[in-house]
């Protein structure tokens, strides 16, 4: 396989699975990886039969859920078209076909599940959703970076209804976003009856603030939040803690 | 000033401000400290005019904000009476009867709000409430303990819909509770219009649960909360950390 220009070739060290990934578009970061570490976690078996991922990007999660063994098939949406097209050619790279499949372009427009997909045919829905509003941030061209980060083709509203309306009951919906979202992420959660059940705020360092917050909930689920340990990401020296070196463990850093 | 049979006094080592404890109704815990070292903190000034304390109990929290001086004047609401006299003789004994008064009984009862307080007349309303459901945990019978511990006589919606009477626009709600509960407390905020602005998560130690979360919002504000870093109250040690000796500093511990 030849790479399409600015393309390269990442090993996840997982499994063997390589990654296509192209800087001018954005490259996946540990926000990815920390959502497919903390999905499925606090089940019994960890894994899910047919997961569905939101704004798959270049593919990132569909690849880690099913070289981590957490997912049996995963479908990826993606409306970037270029974006959704390198997803794919890493999927036959990684003879996975029969594990992911990506839905790309006007196929992979979250709004728009309900015309390719039947209500309650999931058991888990993940997402790495934009995590700026509409309405907030500089204006920025539209290019397919700032597509990524700014809520222009798909809210959180958007993620959260359409992740109800594919899980059956009991399905889990699994999300990282920005803490300082949270009342606005839960609200919108429980009115598509999707109860938060588990979450787990990730800060830089002990002393810094929390810039991501990791979610799950249940649907149809009852009302209790399970919250995790803060997780750190990095000791004071700059190295990585022991908590996220064994999340990245089978990654092998 | 003599004391009652089971009464204790106790020294808060702060501006020497004392208080009266009975360990058969409860004493005043790491949270209540918390919560008056968390409270106003990310205001220019750091302090408020005209402060309300729900379910006040032994008038910890007043004395606190009184000592600490965070607040003018402080209003705590205590519906059961034998604690309510506790906080009251507390109050005279530190010659503090022009700064905190304590309603009692039936008009320490979080729900008759309306019938003693005008609307919008306060800038700020605190509250360490009962952590437990009133639908949860096991039959308790109706002693001072459980009655403080347990929703019986107030509810979480009864705290917020209260709080939401009493402050004026841009007035501040600061509550510490359990995070098993955070969506339902941010739910709750909104519904009656006071914005979660600040959180901050309390864990034992690093690798602990959180077990409290502390909150503050803010009446008609604009949404978006600033998380801070979780406090950690022990070291593996069992020492308390720096973070927690820097808010206890003034007491002295």
């Amino acid at each position: 396989m030849t790479l399409k220009e600015g393309e390269r070739l990442d090993d996840l060290q997982c499994h063997g699975f390589r990654i296509l990934q192209n800087p001018s578009f954005f490259c996946f970061g540990v926000d990815a990886v920390l959502l497919s570490g903390f999905a499925f976690s606090g089940t019994r078996t960890g894994r899910k039969e047919k997961v569905m991922d939101f704004c798959t990007g270049n593919g990132i999660i569909p690849l880690l859920l099913v070289a981590k063994e957490k997912a049996s098939f995963v479908t990826g949406m993606e409306i970037q078209m270029p974006v959704a097209d390198m997803a794919e050619r890493s999927v036959r790279l990684n003879h996975a076909e029969d594990r992911i499949c990506i839905y790309g372009g006007e196929r992979g427009d979250v709004r728009e599940t309900q015309r390719f997909f039947d209500a309650g045919s999931f058991d888990a829905v993940t997402c790495n959703p934009p995590y700026i509003s509409e309405n907030r941030g500089l204006e920025n061209p539209e290019t397919v970076r700032n597509i990524a980060r700014h809520e222009r083709t798909c809210t959180l509203e958007d993620v959260v209804r359409n992740a109800g309306y594919l899980l059956k009951q009991g399905g889990s919906f699994v999300m990282v976003h920005r803490p300082f979202r949270l009342p606005e992420i839960f609200e919108t959660m429980r009115r598509h009856q999707i109860e938060p059940k588990r979450m787990q705020l990730v800060q830089p360092t002990a002393r810094k603030e929390p810039n991501l917050v990791l979610i799950e909930g249940i649907r149809m689920g009852k009302p209790e939040l399970k919250c995790l340990p803060t997780l750190v990401v990095y000791e004071e020296d700059g190295e990585y803690t022991n908590a996220v070196l064994k999340i990245y463990g089978k990654m092998g850093i």
